[in-house]
């Protein structure tokens, strides 16, 4: 397997990955824009344009787009996130010029016809919707605006109804010249893929596109707090956050290793203490999400409105307990856990694209599994143990609940057992 | 590739998949015991079975099952269906035959721990709340009792509470003893294997158990009919079926053809007509779900309280239209996709473990992948616009709808409409 890369003059970045022995690809742009690039007043516009990419470009009907893959068997789709957009699509080996012409196609020539706005923002308010009667969903997103209230980064990715019913065709060209600029996006391809015939489709559908700048995205500052919405539901939807090592930091994959030493899977702590020894949740996980420049360990679990002061206390001690005394065959699962799961996503061409897309728009390069492995290895248990006293001993932590919320403690109860 | 099959003395089944180039493996084993295997005085209890696998066997503990796996970086776990329970593990390749042990393990030598098994309800207690808190997981369940009302295949996989609330140990063992045959079985493995390497791993561990007979499930029988429920939520969570073929039926292929050209992807009818078209609702797909002797063709949409009258007499106006209209280009897209998909997704251990396992649990014996493209290059559009005929001539339907429902047609409508 080699990862190949290569630049054009205007900044875009093209990078591929061969997998021998494939006879499918992953393809997509990867464009470093997304809800933390929004001033308040786009708060949304990011996804409503990565829909509205899917609408109609000066060549296809968005029948068209969408019958230009689905006729060749493949899928196309896009996502969202606070720091990229992402268009992609998984297509048989023959299909990859084809592939990539369309997302070129939706990416730099969306129409924005007024009519089609009108609908889609129907659809979008509809996906809000669907968002809010998903708890367990919707949860995570009021976790965020406690964590960084009043920031970019905190707000949501859809973007408040309200925005959404206003925006106009300005709206979404007006992002598109601030945040769609060559230098922001990479061209990623994994699989059956041959790195010259990716650069040249990529200079002929890219060159031509003029360098420009983009400002950088506003910086995050964790601040926490509490988020509480009572509702009629079946479970007490629990999220709770601490500040964690952006993926920049040294410490990332402390984070990680802590992050699957606490809730990873079914030998983690939290799965073994509250669900294995006491029957209190069904899901209980906790993760590492990691921004450029923040991140937040994050547990979550759902549990009934009786169990919620038990269980909301226990992942507190657990979160703490991590500092004291997390063993070195914990820390040996985890990195255990880490490699495996690399080497078995890199089994998929989907996973591997996403991968050398991430790693270029972080490091501008894409290190070697290898290096990922060495500084996995790298992690020790005191490592470990002291990144968990840091983070809990900052003093912050962002919750949000939803549901049957009464019996669950307030925020300053669990600052104080955190503190304790 | 290969696909390799042996047979115990006592009926146990093995198939194997060597994947060459592959690091990992998925193993698992397929056991022909679901939902529709409980009498009514059972029903949630092969799922309550599954979930008491996990929590310690004579050698192990829960968390020295979980630990086994996850100590060398793998990843075990379970689902139960209406047709089947699977017990899984994605590990390296050197740890196929530890996972194969642990797996042999959990699944023939579990303690059933009266107090662990008090623990579990409540886990799986807590489970039954967060699937009534996911609208559009729950309206699945009760689509599935008005198809199929008083019978086995109707009721949820999870119970009712009440029950879930009184199982027992000998509950537990009865089902084991009724329904976890050695013919009942299969080890089916995919990825980094060796074939005669898991034989001799799958005689030492099942080789042992004497043959003994499971009866067969009764057989289903479509009726339809409505469910309603009202909430406060933000959508209407739609879902209708009509009776399509099982998977034993020749025409199993057509009905997926139909599924797909129907509601599977962005340029399927559905897609185009209410969220292209109309922007009626963010999330709206079709599908053609099968079991050996029946089969549902689902489709399903969330919108708002306003847009489901329109929205639900859409649905039945696209099922009628199918049969009518039905063009060769749609059903040419829907074949590429077909096997495209299951071209790409046999890039995947798991999804080759799991397709040999079922395809060996229907017919005995794996098809050739040639076999499949085969059939599904022999549908023709007059194939499935007689299928699409057939299904909604028939004159049922099942509608489940949850949420701010006062504006929904009610099922005598839809029947009418469906027979116009």
């Amino acid at each position: 397997m080699t990862v190949e890369l290569a630049r054009l003059p205007n900044g875009l970045r093209v990078v591929t990955e061969n997998m021998p022995g494939l006879k499918s690809a992953s393809v997509g742009i990867w464009v470093t824009a997304g809800g933390r690039h929004e001033r308040i007043e786009q708060n949304g516009i990011a996804h409503f344009l990565e829909h509205m990419a899917f609408k109609g470009t000066e060549r296809r009907s968005a029948l068209e787009i969408a019958e230009a893959i689905e006729d060749v068997g493949g899928f196309i789709n896009a996502y969202t996130s606070r720091e990229m957009t992402a268009y992609y699509a998984r297509v048989l080996e023959a299909d990859v010029p084809l592939a990539l012409d369309v997302l070129a196609d939706i990416v730099l020539n969306p129409v924005f016809d007024p009519d089609e706005i009108e609908i889609e923002r129907g659809v979008i308010l509809q996906e809000i919707g669907q968002a809010l009667d998903t708890p367990d969903d919707i949860v995570f997103d009021w976790l965020q605006e406690v964590a960084y209230p009043d920031q970019p980064i905190g707000r949501t990715i859809l973007g408040p109804a309200e925005r959404v019913g206003a925006f106009s065709r300005d709206d979404l060209s007006n992002f598109v010249t601030e945040r769609y600029a060559p230098g922001q996006m990479i061209v990623a391809a994994a699989g059956s893929v041959d790195h010259d015939a990716i650069v040249r489709i990529a200079e002929d559908l890219f060159g031509g596109i003029p360098a420009r700048d983009s400002g950088p995205a506003s910086a995050a500052s964790f601040k926490g707090g509490e988020f509480r919405r009572a509702r009629n539901l079946e479970q007490v939807h629990f999220a709770l956050a601490v500040e964690s090592p952006g993926y920049r930091d040294d410490d990332i994959y402390t984070s990680q290793i802590l992050a699957s030493a606490l809730g990873g899977g079914m030998s983690s702590r939290l799965f073994q203490e509250a669900r294995e020894k006491r029957g209190l949740c069904y899901s209980i996980f906790a993760q590492a999400g990691a921004y450029s420049d923040s991140g937040l360990m994050t547990i979550y679990a759902g549990t009934g409105a009786d169990e919620i002061a038990d269980l909301a206390e226990l992942t507190v001690d657990e979160l703490k307990r991590a500092a004291d005394d997390m063993t070195p065959a914990e820390v040996a699962r985890a990195r255990a856990q880490m490699k495996a799961g690399l080497l078995m996503g890199l089994e998929s061409p989907s996973s591997r694209a996403e991968r050398i897309a991430r790693l270029l728009a972080i490091w501008d390069r894409v290190p070697d599994l290898d290096e990922t492995v060495a500084r996995i290895d790298a992690v020790t248990t005191g490592d470990v143990k002291a990144l968990a006293s840091e983070m809990t001993g900052a003093g912050g932590a962002a919750m949000a609940l939803y549901g049957p919320v009464d019996k669950a403690p307030d925020h300053a109860a669990l600052l104080a057992r955190l503190a304790a």
